[in-house]
């Protein structure tokens, strides 16, 4: 039976020092309590060993930043080039402007591109330049969506003052009728609505937009206001190479990227169309680490990869082979399921789990077997998940189901 | 005469693809107008190589992050080693535990850490942890003082809504009185006063708090409210290694480090004091790369490497030597200059030169000879400036001195 110890003894040092004891998205507390790991020592491909040793198939990707698989050759290579020439300087590098019209280049709705740190950075910057453009104050965005950490968005209003929220409004995703009504009663008011490309809140099933959905944001956004933001910092690059916007059949005049486009170093980037760009211009947006040469040479490197080895085609193969073989699974042994969302980020929820304490006994054992899912957030799959681990995976997760049903 | 061709023509391509054309802080059109290199291929030790090939001694180094010298053997060399292992994870590794520790027994006022990747998180977490604690709005801050992007606070109030500034009040930096006039008037209301350890605003000369500031800091700012913040972003460990508060005498309960604490790597850090550790835990602060293992490891090893070589010390000494250097000259050729702030983080001004006119041809002239100065923000010199450095330095600022003294 695999243990946690070391993890154990690591999470009490942090406690002493780190309010909480963890990163909020990474605390094992969203695990499964003492029966997660807790502190990773080093990963490689698509699995990574946990400070106990335990060696894991993994399909959170590092909450998405991982596409090509950990440590990536051509990715690494690209990052160790720009580091023998140094990474923060005065001034940016030539391959500040190599991936900005890269960027445009493969963005679809991209006249113009800005980069940042974080996703959160990307995300208020849209709406900043949407508001700046606009003159206009108010912000829609979907009730319970995360983007990111902005005092106008963060999910936990603990430290946020009312002010700050007062202009944002929100609506049930896929809601055409009530974004419609509240478009209507803010006509003239809406500086941008806020979308990610699905429905992918924390500990719910997933939803690909609906049609009448996509209808009412292209019937309600404009250039002349509300602006269409699509946020694509979770999605980007999973669905489509161009932007998951492209994926849905939506134009938006600003978009959002992080995660995946560097394959796990810290960037982000937020692209507008040409009609923004002086208003991009006017809006303060600046960072001591934004123009650091080895993020970006590591995500020049990892779209270039992706296109080269038609790294999304796996990823859609290796995600559809996981979800058909969970569903046969699921199935055969009579366990209600849903299994929700694309196929390179699904997510899999249990019928009649409200406490999700099947999904906790699933990724228990899954731990004990070497697979890592989370039990209330959505997975991630990347290109470097091959059939073998797929099929490895699968034995694994048939022994999930079948502690499952045995708890039940 | 040097040239800048290749910068300009990527500054035409950047032009075309970025809003503003360059990052803001790092628009050469701050600098000196197609006078100024605009790109850097590479950087070592204290010298830096623009795109045309030009070699300057750096007294910015990249506006404060670059501390032992770009690319920096020790400092590489942990970076490298935790690369091996990987950067971003589902869960952080053990560097995560050891950084949080060492900044816990480091830093002066620090019980508890947490980690971001841009000063501007550092600081937005620091007033939010403020008024989880307080249950408080206010904040108190300097004007025209700089405390990142966040919409509280960013300079350019561009795309912001009067409500999310509508809760922070200005006071002129060291002016005790006015500060205690604005703490009576809202008394109970303040959550936090934010103050740098002393006044480093862009283009004004900076200012060293004076006793009765300080007096008013400590006798205005308490546990009950409002708290004390120190934004370190810019200065930290440049004057302290336990924080600039201690250099100055003040025991904040919340401070924030940025720029030299990883020596260029892209990392923050908000401390404070055990009565404020719950409120941090209740205020969401996260990020996809917050725990990524490679800016950690840096960090780490940044802070043992500046103890262990009194780096600080030698910062000191160069800065030392610079101002002497300067002063000296300045005198002597009876150019009146204002050389302000610590010798570590040194600003100089001409008299008499509102629009910086003089300030520019210095500069330029600086630019031609290999030094590279800012003409309205302040400079940073780092432990890899040797006295030969300081030397050739000053062989060039005889000359650039030279060239005001003819333009005038």
């Amino acid at each position: 039976m695999r243990t946690f110890t070391r993890s154990q003894e690591l999470l009490k040092r942090a406690r002493a020092v780190v309010p909480g004891g963890m990163p909020a998205h990474q605390n094992p507390a969203m695990l499964v309590r003492d029966q997660s790991p807790c502190f990773i020592e080093r990963a490689q491909g698509c699995r990574f060993w946990d400070v106990d040793g335990n060696e894991y198939i993994d399909y959170m990707c590092a909450y998405g930043p991982m596409i090509l698989g950990y440590k990536h050759p051509a990715v690494e290579e690209a990052a160790r080039g720009q580091a023998a020439l140094g990474d923060c300087f005065n001034l940016p590098g030539p391959i500040w402007v190599d991936l900005a019209e890269r960027m445009v280049d493969l963005i679809a709705a991209a006249d113009w591109v800005t980069f940042g740190k974080n996703g959160s950075d990307a995300c208020n910057h849209a709406v900043r330049v949407a508001r700046a453009f606009t003159h206009r104050g108010k912000i829609l965005m979907a009730a319970a969506a995360y983007h990111g950490i902005g005092s106008w968005c963060t999910p936990n209003p603990a430290g946020i003052t009312g002010e700050e929220r007062v202009q944002v409004l929100t609506f049930p995703y896929n809601d055409a009728d009530f974004l419609q009504a509240l478009l209507d009663e803010h006509r003239g008011e809406v500086a941008a609505v806020v979308v990610t490309p699905f429905r992918h809140e924390f500990g719910h099933d997933q939803e690909m937009p609906t049609p009448a959905f996509i209808e009412a944001l292209k019937a309600g956004c404009s250039l002349e206001g509300p602006l269409l933001v699509v946020d694509d910092v979770r999605a980007g690059f999973r669905l489509h190479m161009r932007g998951s916007a492209e994926y849905i059949g939506l134009k938006p005049h600003l978009s959002c990227f992080s995660k995946a486009m560097a394959n796990g170093y810290p960037i982000s980037a937020c692209v507008g169309v040409k009609e923004l760009k002086d208003a991009a211009a006017s809006v303060f947006f600046t960072g001591s680490f934004f123009s650091g040469g080895v993020a970006l040479a590591a995500a020049l490197a990892t779209l270039n990869e992706m296109e080269r080895t038609k790294a999304l085609d796996k990823t859609f193969h290796a995600g559809q082979m996981l979800k058909d073989g969970i569903q046969a699974q699921a199935k055969a042994m009579g366990l209600g399921i849903c299994y929700s969302g694309p196929v390179t980020i699904p997510f899999m929820t249990f019928k009649d789990d409200p406490d999700f304490a099947k999904a906790k006994t699933f990724c228990a054992a899954a731990y004990q077997e070497g697979v890592f899912f989370h039990p209330y957030h959505n997975w991630f799959v990347s290109a470097a998940h091959t059939d073998a681990d797929i099929e490895e995976t699968l034995t694994v997760t048939e022994k999930a189901f079948r502690k499952v049903k045995e708890s039940t």
